[in-house]
């Protein structure tokens, strides 16, 4: 037995779902619509957890074949076998509406691999009354995801107010020296607040993976 | 009731403790070493938790006189009141000896503030033989933390093996294209294993703190 | 009549006061103190405002055989003939401790061409509650000075609070991704809150400076 | 009281206007145009000032069915209820025919905000005896924005002549080595002319905010 | 006798095959298809070897009116004159199956120069038992091609496996913090595993180019 | 007499002639035909040399009606009263045939204001035998325009064969690791052979600029 | 057996030698001495190849102490049982003076791991003759190592004029726009000389481990 | 006849003098005392022109047992048999009295190699008048050299206002966002200036070769 299922185009990993609690997830850019078809079907038929597209445009996703999935239009997420919602709370908490399609992305998966989530948009430092009243969100939440793009200035200010995890998104929202999001992932790598920790820009996925791992070492039988 | 003591000097916030379950931990670079001093004091006179300086050179350590303190030389670290090791295991793995120095910061503020530690030293990729064989350590840990320069590929490596979270620390080891660590920071935030979390270069201060906050979220009561 | 008065080694802009309100500003990086001396005595002998030279190291300073001049070393600055107290008020907010050398610049420059002002240290974000118990300060200030390395995210929190113009000074606190305050800079440009402006990187100079234009356009009358 | 509309979408800044003298300002990207809609017509409802749509083109304005909105197509903004012009003179000075959208975004963004404007076209540094005839309009303006693409030095040549705040805007005017705009950013941020503050690369919105947070200084009674 | 042909738009180096083993091959972009078909005409009638044209499109390939090309669409490839498979195997390795049309290009212009191909695809080390199930393609291979983009770290893991040459081709997969292809390749450029050599980012074509010149090399007699 | 006409959306200025031996070119981009226009016409009626509009596509030139231009396609190019061809021989090298485009542009231009011009293509390093054979033409210039872009390696080539002036122009031909041309750019800043100049990415324009300066001070009395 | 001996500070990979052909090489810097002689101990013990120590500072090797090791000042290596010359030839060139550290350190490290080697200096394209009077050196070479900073040039050139394989070293020789060698990097990788490959800056023991990969696969028996 | 001498640590280029005017300039960065003693000796037997050495230290100067050379210290430049004054006037422009070491370089060289040289110090555009005061010196030279740091903009208004070559050097002075001279680099290659051409930051050496090609091209019989 080695693991994987080699298709010729793809080696998909059918042991990853023993190993880490959750199949492989399809990065579609680069990929044949017939080759995610091929992966998702495989995923499908060798495990039994939420198979998962990310980053699939609409047209692309229409000419995927496999039966029994969901498309998220703003996340750009199919989904087949999504799961239930457990007992890990995520907050995800957006600087602005601009930073949306980002987290967007971070709730659909989250959502698909069984956490619990609650969103809490337009929160960003500008006017920090804003977040204050979100303290109940934020207070109730096993983890936040921060969503931010232009300065990325909410991952330090929410930071600096919970005790949970923090797991900080960079968008590329913003133009000229926002670099396309660079600043914002420079910023949040550098924030004042302690124990914060960054994922690629524009990644909700990333970030919602990164929860994912939580919610599993949260669920360990002690 | 502010939530901080003003001495002129700093703001000590002294409501951090209860907001977030440790004092503020005191950064010295820029600091004199008695506001260092101030500043210890006021926290262990205002709180009931554990006590820590960062990055302080054991000259400027040596003039810091509050009673009390443990230094750390190679972790460049000070310490009051270090708290219990608690039930919450983190793995710190580093890919070289040379990553040693910020692993050692990793692992000396992660026993001060009560988390159990655990460390692999030297399983960089190049001979990935020796990282398999730490199967077992990686595998009981609650959380692991990834020290590794260059090009940070151990970061890729132990996110493919592990369930559970894994916060990279990229690290200055290197010459040339390894640019002072920035190509191990992007390296780690474009990691092919999905959900790993980042943070600053050479920080194995922040990759503790993401831990504790982690190890919060695991304790808390359900 | 020229403007100037050629030393050789420098033209020195003797219009400058008539022009801008004040002399010119001496950077000293570069000159001999042979040089510095040269060009404050010519700026002395031809106008009456204030004479600063910036950048001055302690043991440059003691070189410059100038009577009349005062040494302000952590702002390492040498003034001669400072201006009194005007009625422009402006708050200079840190966010660390560590901020302090270059907020020391921007205070000691203020000072000496005549604006009032006021320090608040220590208010980072990490801790909101201490730049919201600030709104006194802020609130009476003609102009914000706001300092602040690493994320820089204080200038888009005072940002958000005041009406005032708010002059951001991003610094090179920090270190890793903090890449020498450029992130601060990157950062502070793309602030969500709006009518931010920036300087320099470690430019309190350039900060107090461009308080002075304020200053100066609120005393034109009207 | 939250000082807030929770639209879901968005959290309108309601408190804004009597926070900093203007209702919070719409950035069009990344939103919808009944999003837009919904926030512009809450900003009228809850207050009194300008309310403003920035980076909106044309086609998606001609989608926001709110009465009474003016569009400006080459600043690309949306207004309502447009400010009286006040007695604070702001003067825009660009270097080039190619800066003009930028330049167009801060004098429409100034005039809705009220704000008296003049503008002063094509004085770039080639032919600097341009710059030299527009003296007049540089010493009435109690404000001038520089806007200036390629390397920028017509803010260094303009804060050189003129006491009063100058704001640079840098613009993405040029090509190679102009990088999209970062080296008109970084020569103005390192301008020998002393006081220069600057705003990110093409916001003609954020010039025209520094001025407005300017004109609200001189106006406070004293 | 020149050792070029002189066709007012080029200089063809018809010197090259006696010189270097191949004739020229000829980079499309920015080239005219008529341009194009010349140079090719010209190279088959003073050569022998075979002729390619690289990083051409399916529309420009259609309009080379010279007889006897084949097109490689995935590869961008047009090839005359196909060498023979001779006894140098190369082993092409992907990290992922987005990498595949830079591997595409690494795989046809090696075989079409007289290289043998063996073609391992989406081993990255995500799940490192798939790169490990490789072992006898890497162990028979003369040298191996490893192409990866992201954080690149498949070169490291190959790398410190085999005893071959390893010709590192970063790709631009992925996004934002991949930096089109900038992290791989510096990623690469500071392996951990000793004496890997890396070709410009996409540069499939650059190393199964150097293949060749390690192919020469062991041809030559001793 | 104020040197320069203003047509309201720009400040022509008529004195360059004089001054600089050449009228002002206009930078077609970010202008509307009928600005360019105006500016052309009153370039015309002012003064009597050659008249040239830069960076204009296709379309944009067939809209300016002005009569006598002549268009350069390649070249972007439009021209009124071209000078005759003058003593100054400029030879312009180009590395391969992508770097044409740019080529055309400074052979275009530099005819255009009176050089004599004389190409040599292709001749890059790799066949380093294409450029000895063109040692003729190289000798017989006053002047050599080096046109390159990847690694820019022919203007250290050239630098180190002819005495004359070399004006080194990057291109931004290559792809991955050349970086638009700033790789090129860089290069030739930092060429080995001494004396070298270099102007900006893709500038063609700028290096026949810099020729007729050099043309000038050949051709003043002495 | 595992492959490996832990010493607590480093996992000592001693299935190298029989993996790839040589033990594990000891890179320095941030090692304690006491800590590279118990590796380096390890080493000797468990295989039979030559055990080498990179950038090791002269002071440093003075302290460790393991009997048989030979110390290269410039080469800054030292080299325990180093292997007789082999059939493999390679010619390590530079461009000039300045470049020898590094290409000392490519030659200590050939010719310890069994490389024959032969240098040729001070060739860089600014006198390109003296490049071709090296043609012998060159042609008899199984591989060559270029080593050159500034615009690495000499990389270009040299991989136009031999058929075997072109290790291109960038140095960190030259200043300013040089960029520490990132420019020789970023040249050298864009080169319009097919099949070149590249290694980090600085690193002479990369170039000549890459030769030793090529020996290898020219040694084995077909 | 091979054209050069080879002294085993350097290829001397004995043919450079009959080929470009003037000896090999020596580089000593990174060269032994006796090294360039060795050169020197062997350029000055060889040939009759000027021998230089750029960038020795006092102290390595004080080394090179050559009779005969005179040491420039602020230029760092030792030189034997320095060519008369001709007839090619340069007039070497700085914008700052902090960017003199540089232009020492320019000048030394310059007068040196056979040049007329014409200083004008601190001439930036803070205070134009200094500039316009100095068009006596502009218009007599032959060329212009800018030395300018921070921004540079001297070179742009420089470059409006004289007819002939106008040879920027940017300068490393200033700090934080300056980018050790990497924005004056930027700025001098996008100047609005048409005809600037730009060296390498801080090569004054490089602005005065420039020079020397040009005085050559103007002495050449017509």
């Amino acid at each position: 037995m080695t693991g994987f299922t080699d298709l010729g185009y793809a080696r998909v990993d059918t042991d990853r779902e023993s190993r880490q609690g959750l199949p492989e997830v399809v990065y579609a850019p680069g990929k044949q619509p017939a080759e995610i078809a091929g992966i998702v079907a495989e995923l499908l038929a060798r495990g039994t957890g939420p198979v998962l597209v990310t980053r699939v445009e609409a047209d692309v996703a229409a000419e995927i074949a496999v039966p029994g999935g969901t498309y998220h239009e703003t996340a750009r997420l199919l989904v087949w076998r999504p799961a239930a919602a457990g007992a890990f709370r995520v907050c995800i908490a957006t600087a602005g509406t601009s930073d949306w399609p980002v987290a967007a992305e971070a709730e659909a998966v989250a959502a698909a691999i069984g956490l619990s989530t609650e969103v809490v948009r337009d929160v960003g430092v500008a006017g920090i009354h804003r977040l204050l009243a979100a303290r109940g969100e934020l207070d109730r939440a096993d983890a936040v995801i921060v969503v931010a793009g232009m300065e990325g200035a909410l991952a330090s200010a929410v930071g600096g107010l919970v005790a949970c995890p923090v797991i900080a998104v960079p968008t590329s929202t913003g133009y000229g020296a926002a670099l396309e999001g660079v600043t914002a992932l420079l910023a949040m790598l550098t924030s004042c607040a302690a124990g914060l920790t960054v994922v690629n820009i524009d990644s909700g996925f990333g970030a919602a993976m990164a929860a994912h791992r939580l919610a599993q070492v949260v669920a360990k039988p002690r």
